[in-house]
């Protein structure tokens, strides 16, 4: 054919993205991105805005054109979060039965990323690295994959009290396991599975210091994975809470230092742990005290009515330091190896109480100081307010009302109770804020309510303390709620999220299946001025709890400290390939491949190998410029890798389906990304036919 | 205990909530709804906006307080949604490696929903359903899973040339398949694997009636799996490109009646479908035209600089009505099963030609009117436009330049091509407006470009035609883009989609790993103005490529039609129970247990199972109100589902973990939802000990 050039722009456009070598592509963005970040942070702080006739005519029009009206353009200023702007706080979200973690910015309500934990996802290449991923191995149960989960109650790591900004906790509720992510890189390390106990929900929650993360359970079993019919529930069933010991240090939960305490077979839900002037203890609500067992398919009353039948369950109130004391000196039984506080024992050693508690609560909520406990039973429009002093006070006085049916003293009511505040219907779960306010959810009534607190948050506001001020109503039904730094030492009102369940009709239809609705409120003001601002459909999983975290408390990794970064263990690895080190190895079946990615090539580009080797295949990412990521995948093979800058990453698997398969780059990485490729060569056993090239045209 | 009622309210309400039945504690919300929706549109729809000086001044004090300026304020306006209001537009994005599909809201730029396709996604139930899941079943390659994606385009069902809102397919870049979704209930029904090819890029297009749905090729390899070293590159790799055919009336591609088209091996990309005057043709993309083996191993140059040497490669021109005929006439070959027209038939047919084209391009994308073919060579800095006319005139004048390595026709450059025009670095992919521009994205550059169309469309705007108008920059290399209905007959302008695959430090860091940035740009506007109003991040996958539909030509179901529904079949499910109907059945070790889920209980609450037992079990979500979904799942056994509004499920798995599982509903549902559980009790075989109750305290 003729050779046509009609734009002699191109040798030279080539030769210059050749010679600049594989970096080239990438350089100008990262200038232009600072350039650009200057530019506008200059011109945003420089000068005042003053709107002028002109310009308000241009937004009068705007909003007239998409039927907005005034609030509405009040509600986009707070929330708008201009081009290359950072937001103020970040949402660790769980993502319910997605298994994972959404992580959102406050206040453009924008989803930054979600962070894998219980669900291999191959975009982050989680569980898509062959055959003994470890990501898998870890996922499994009693020798089989469980490969999702229903992550309830995400828990940063605290100091004193407050966010620390270094590790994330969050449980699976379906299969009672809890994740361990170091914000270091937004990567989960570890999974620990509890191995009392098939389902669980209160966790995670951690201790002022992060010493111990707590999982509080759901539904009562037999403890250990054991079987008991359900006419043996009272006998046989059990409930459990359990102490994970944190090694801040090494970033690991510690197994062989963590233990659990035996518990009566009511559902313990939501825990927190005290703090300040309650530190040490920790709670635990529980429902369905009742210990129905329901059987509707008998013309028995179904669980939902059988386990609303008593006015009072019971707040578990533990002694977390003697327990730790009772584990330390043996006073334990081993359930399927792990060591248990029995229930005679945390009655002798005075380390579980009970409250009643009305009626069928959920959420269990410290104030920033200590000294009360939240309690909210969905069943009782009130809120009621505990005081850890006279908590103390009744357990050192013996101010019993009885015992439970298992021998555990049950504190007077009366003598612990601080106050009783009516809020309205369904309430569920409360934050607070740094004006002395409480934030309680209501599920039935569909709205926020702020009260406000007594004792010393009364001098914070300008109300009567323990009283309702406003509510905001919501789009539909909220769960749990979450205000910024809501359940630390120091709130920082601002902001509060109403994690509201049912959208119906707030977004567009997406089919029977709807999202649910994050609604952004500004609580900056007192009183009874508490607008949404935003509502933010999530359609990516059921969210059930969040926090949210000031973003500089975060010191995230830009890119791995060193070329060659091993995430598992984050340290570098001395496997990684360096360049110059890449080739293809073999000893018997077993083939070792030491590869490099940098833009815009993985060396080697052809790998050949036979039917039947076992391939270990190693990569190392030579990148060290941030969002520099490639990936890597195999087509047909079922791998996926996500390699970030620095990034080392091993993977196995058994060469058993013969054929030429390309492998590249997933992650679109420069102009010349779809060159970034190679093939895998896996030549047949000999006697196995190949498919017959010669059907296709011979090449002239 | 004492028996304590501080509130009498509780029953009343506890009585009221259970006498009311199940439904109760949402009806509430679903008229609040509606109420709030009313009220809300009334509000913003009675009165025009006239900002006041002290909303001025509110106003002012925001975007001062938020260093927010002018341009921000009216960017805010622009995109901001309020509570209740829906989105005019309903942009369905790649999910990229995540293997999914995300549906995005335009303007407010609010995700949605994912649609799983290819990757199990548990909040969906999506590949949950136990053993012999279908979902999983159905992405087995070769007999092995693979369990997830690299989803590159998606492409909704067209009826003459227009989106109909009523299908979406997408392709798997990593594993050559296609998914196809049906846009009632936004469920992937149909999973197909291309037998021929491992890899694929160009899926997928439609013709403009969606008789078929294109899938192009990339990376060659030996068609059917087979196998060839590198060094028979030439002789036994091929290209190709398959015609699905898509049954309407089924909802399902008939794989019967598909065919590929069998193609030289160069990296075949991007295609699209001619329309209007160019029905009857499609378009593909080709790189590699060198092709280049790359070894950068062995001291060869790699890939990205031999694939990138030659100043043209070939876009491909197909006549697929020919190609059609000539697959009804038997003119093909079986390759592994699958019917191929061989290279020497598309010649002697007439079916292929190809035109050079500059240089190692990316997007081919034909006008509205479909007259014109735009050619985005990256490495090149014009786009090259092509005539449909002028193709057709040398095709019949035979004006060749000659023929290509496998006998195919090259047509003259000069011949068929309409213009060039300069734009800037790295030019990928074009889309078009209302108006009679175009919008190009300039990777390199950084940049989306506006340049005007000539012919027709020149008399739509003040521009001299084929000419650069202006370009935004955007932050950071831009990928695809999409403008609303940009790649219909009738394209809708108003909004741009920058689909920037680097974001660097546009958002907070999220560790090594941070999103793609997905930016909005105003284009209602002509000339040079052309605003970015909207940075998201994405941070669940690199979504490639994304198309946009007016949010009112979807006709999505609110809930399923009939209480009972199979939405593998898309009708009334013959085993779905009825109420009345619950209860578990056994026929030696088989067992089937039919199950209704309603709020807030499932019947029965109790299935006591042997160990061993190989379990059916159905399960129909008997709700009829939007948005009440219900999950279930049995905890430590790998199940969850999502059942909508009168969904019909079922699941079978082996019973071989004896013990006593709860089974709960991952989906908040009602005030009760907690409730809403069973067990699942496995008794264990006769002589395998269980694991001993006496451990724990015996009941008092």
């Amino acid at each position: 054919m003729k050779k046509t050039n009609p734009n002699p722009r191109f040798t030279r456009l080539v030769a210059m993205l050749l010679a600049a070598g594989a970096t080239c592509a990438c350089l100008a963005p990262q200038a232009l991105a600072q350039q650009e970040g200057r530019r506008r942070r200059a011109a945003a702080e420089s000068k005042p805005v003053e709107i002028t006739a002109e310009q308000s005519a241009m937004l009068t029009k705007i909003a007239n054109d998409r039927k907005l009206n005034v609030d509405d353009l009040l509600a986009a200023a707070k929330t708008y979060t201009p081009s290359g702007r950072h937001d103020d706080y970040v949402l660790f979200s769980s993502g319910g039965q997605s298994g994972q973690i959404f992580a959102i910015g406050v206040p453009s309500m924008r989803l930054l990323r979600s962070i894998a934990v219980f669900t291999p996802e191959s975009w982050q290449g989680y569980g898509f690295a062959g055959d003994d991923d470890p990501v898998r191995k870890r996922l499994e149960i009693n020798g089989k994959p469980v490969l999702w989960g229903d992550t309830h109650h995400p828990a940063l790591s605290e100091t004193a009290g407050d966010y620390d900004g270094q590790f994330l906790f969050i449980g699976d509720k379906a299969n009672a396991r809890l994740g361990v992510i170091d914000l270091r890189d937004w990567e989960t390390k570890q999974i620990v599975k509890n191995p009392l106990t098939v389902s669980d929900h209160g966790a995670a929650f951690v201790t002022p210091n992060t010493d111990y993360v707590i999982e509080g359970g759901q539904y009562a079993t037999v403890l250990g994975y054991g079987y008991a019919p359900p006419e043996e529930y009272k006998k046989s069933y059990r409930g459990m809470v359990t102490m994970w010991k944190f090694d801040r240090s090494k970033g690991r939960i510690d197994e062989s230092q963590s233990f659990a305490i035996e518990l009566p077979p009511y559902w313990q839900d939501l825990a927190d742990a005290g703090k300040l002037a309650s530190d040490g203890y920790f709670f635990v609500n529980s429902f369905n005290a009742e210990m129905a067992t329901g059987g509707v398919e008998k013309g028995n009353p179904p669980f939902e009515a059988g386990a609303s039948k008593r006015d009072m369950d019971y707040l578990h109130i533990v002694d977390w330091k003697k327990a730790e004391a009772a584990f330390k000196a043996g006073k334990v039984k081993k359930i399927n190896g792990f060591s248990v506080i029995m229930l005679d024992t945390s009655v002798s050693e005075g380390i579980l109480y009970f409250a009643p508690e009305p009626k069928s609560p959920h959420g269990v909520d410290v104030t920033p100081n200590g000294q009360y406990m939240v309690v909210a039973g969905k069943l009782d429009p009130h809120v009621t307010v505990y005081s850890i002093e006279k908590v103390k006070k009744a357990i050192a006085e013996k101010k019993f009302s009885g015992k439970d049916d298992y021998g555990v003293p049950v504190l007077d009511f009366d003598a612990v109770k601080e106050v009783q505040v009516e809020l309205g219907l369904g309430p569920l779960h409360t934050q607070f804020d740094n004006k002395g306010y409480a934030y309680t959810s209501l599920f039935l009534d569909s709205a926020v309510a702020r009260w406000s607190l007594g004792g010393e948050y009364a001098s914070l506001h300008a109300e009567q303390p323990w009283k309702l001020v406003t509510k905001t109503p919501v789009q539909y039904n909220i769960g749990h709620l979450c205000a910024a730094e809501g359940d630390t030492v120091s709130p920082d009102g601002n902001y509060l999220i109403s994690m509201s369940k049912w959208s119906v009709d707030r977004f567009l239809c997406t089919g029977p299946l709807l999202p649910q609705n994050f609604q952004l409120l500004d609580i900056s003001q007192g009183g009874t001025t508490m607008p949404v601002t935003y509502d933010l459909p999530i359609g990516v999983g059921e969210p059930h709890y969040c926090q949210m975290i000031k973003a500089d408390k975060l010191k995230s990794w830009p890119v791995y400290p060193e070329v060659g970064w091993n995430p598992h263990t984050q340290m570098l690895d001395p496997n990684a390939p360096k360049k110059g080190e890449e080739g293809i190895t073999r000893e018997g079946n077993k083939v070792l491949v030491k590869m490099t990615a940098l833009r815009s090539h993985f060396t080697p580009e052809h790998v050949e190998i036979n039917e039947g080797d076992v391939v270990t295949w190693r990569i190392s990412a030579n990148e060290t410029a941030q969002d520099a990521t490639h990936g890597f995948c195999i087509g047909g093979y079922n791998v996926n890798l996500s390699l970030e800058p620095g990034e080392f990453s091993e993977f196995t698997f058994t060469a058993d389906k013969p054929g030429t398969y390309p492998y590249y780059c997933t992650e679109f990485c420069s102009a010349l990304h779809l060159e970034m490729m190679g093939y895998l060569h896996i030549k047949p056993k000999a006697g196995v036919s190949v498919k017959p090239t010669e059907t296709t045209a011979a090449q002239k």
